[in-house]
């Protein structure tokens, strides 16, 4: 949750000048999203979200974010609608930062997912990837298995750095990950960070799937991982099972799976782990402790780690 | 601005039932307030806003501040509207605090506040003050001149404490003030704490007054001096009397200042002074710098200070 930037009231009205949404009648900072800062912008047709993109989002990548919310939204998915001004354009400047107005989607993340949220995400996750088949823009996922090795020796790098232990228990996944990642499997735009925050829910209905900052073009089945992860495991770090077969249900009745898409699905999982373990360290070495950022423990995602390091293991004597 | 408390979906959905304000169908931390939570609460009726009250307000003044705002509204303040449940209560439990919903203000707060901003203030805040003459609930305010050597003290125990330089300016201060603050005032309800972030505007029109969590008895003039202190400096710490004039013109046009107000004026304004200085620097000495809280730089009320205690000196000199 953050807000970064501050605007002027007579900025936003400006601003919402230059498009056909109404007169503005209230602008509040909300705390939603992690990367940008976000704003309720209410005007006397309804309300939109207001995003101020801030330093980690590129600005080359806007069209690509732009473009793809625009496409899985005219194929029925429901994300944010990008609102394109007067002039036709979506995305424009605003307090110094490139700015978008994006439609509201009702509904509330869930803060306790049940195993039927589980099964309507998949469903969702799956029609994201039908949907994004016909997608002609490309973005290259540099936090997929190419880019880890680069994070990790930022990590190292950094005043204090990584304890012995875990460096050698990060090299060693790195090395495993490397040498054992799946080299074709079904590729197209996926969403790359769809966190129970990012998906809103109307009772058990899915009503959203906001914060396609980190899509990209990547495996189909490495979305289906980093969801397993976010939504699967309990807040004591045991793995729910139900859970991830109804999610993996709800994705394989919209959308069936190659068999080697789910033999690999397990490494995979394993991969997504160590994408957020080395992210959330890096933030959490690198963030002054008085940023008004909200800094996640790392630990949760070296159990993640932990769990499918071991589950390949038990599958090893097992077979 | 703060969010503090998560709250669970079902629990909103849950809360929501004991109110006739329709169905959930959003609800979204919003950066606003600094003491409590809040939050945008759209619901198939329209926009509320729900209020957790957290750590600094007491319990047991919710009563004063909800039958406050409540006496003000029916007498056209626009200021939020308690919204009482099925039950008739309008406060009840919501994750474990004290929770309210009121009605939710059009507008914006001035980032920038213009001469004009400051006379439809000094209107409004007069408004207040008469609309409040038959309110029947007294709150003493602890953080009048009867307050400030309790915090002084406190301020002077913590570790680390006040630069001596700095301790005897406020010793001096202290000693001032109380020996020459006024004996007998008009008094009645104040708001105590009306910054620009507490007022909406719609352009030039003043649309709403929130945040009456410091609300109290006390002398109608020193709320008047509390607005100056707030209002009518600018950024680089010089005092606009263009700006102060309008807003007690704007005052006096609704409500007829008595010579002995206008006359405590200025001692009053070095006492809200000195009261912001004190709880800034309390703090800013307490809060850990990790907090989710922005903690405000007590410098600015001790150059406000600081030219109150001059401008005396310049009356003197020319008196």
């Amino acid at each position: 949750m953050a807000v970064y930037t501050e605007i002027a009231d007579e900025e936003v009205q400006e601003f919402a000048r230059q498009y056909d949404i109404g007169r503005v009648v209230a602008c509040k900072g909300i705390a939603e999203g992690i990367e940008n800062s976000n704003y309720l912008l209410v005007t006397d047709t309804g309300p939109f979200i207001l995003t101020l993109y801030e330093r980690r989002v590129k600005v080359e990548d806007l069209p690509f974010f732009i473009t793809l919310m625009e496409h899985l939204a005219a194929r029925g998915i429901p994300c944010p609608v990008p609102v394109r001004g007067l002039d036709g354009r979506a995305l424009r400047t605003l307090a110094g930062r490139c700015a978008a107005v994006v439609t509201f989607l009702r509904g509330m993340w869930p803060k306790r997912p049940h195993a039927a949220h589980c099964q309507a995400l998949g469903e969702a996750l799956a029609r994201l990837h039908i949907a994004g088949q016909d997608f002609a823009m490309e973005r290259h996922n540099d936090l997929s298995v190419g880019g880890w090795r680069t994070i990790y020796e930022a990590l190292a790098r950094l005043p204090g750095g990584v304890a012995p232990d875990l460096a050698a228990e990060l090299l060693g996944e790195l090395a495993t990950l490397e040498r054992h990642w799946p080299q074709a499997l079904p590729t197209g735009v996926i969403h790359a960070d769809l966190f129970p925050d990012n998906v809103f829910f109307e009772g058990e209905r899915l009503s959203g799937l906001i914060d396609f900052y980190f899509a990209c073009t990547d495996y189909l089945t490495y979305d289906i991982a980093v969801c397993i992860n976010a939504w699967c495991f309990e807040v004591d770090g045991s793995f729910n099972v139900t859970k991830a077969r109804r999610l993996i249900a709800g994705y394989r009745a919209m959308r069936p799976m190659l068999a080697e898409e789910l033999q690999a699905l397990p490494l995979l999982a394993r991969g997504a782990a160590l994408r957020f373990l080395l992210t959330r360290l890096y933030d959490w070495l690198n963030t002054p402790k008085n940023a008004l950022v909200t800094r996640k423990n790392p630990t949760e995602y070296l159990q993640k780690l932990r769990f499918h390091r071991g589950a390949r293991a038990r599958r090893l004597r097992a077979g």
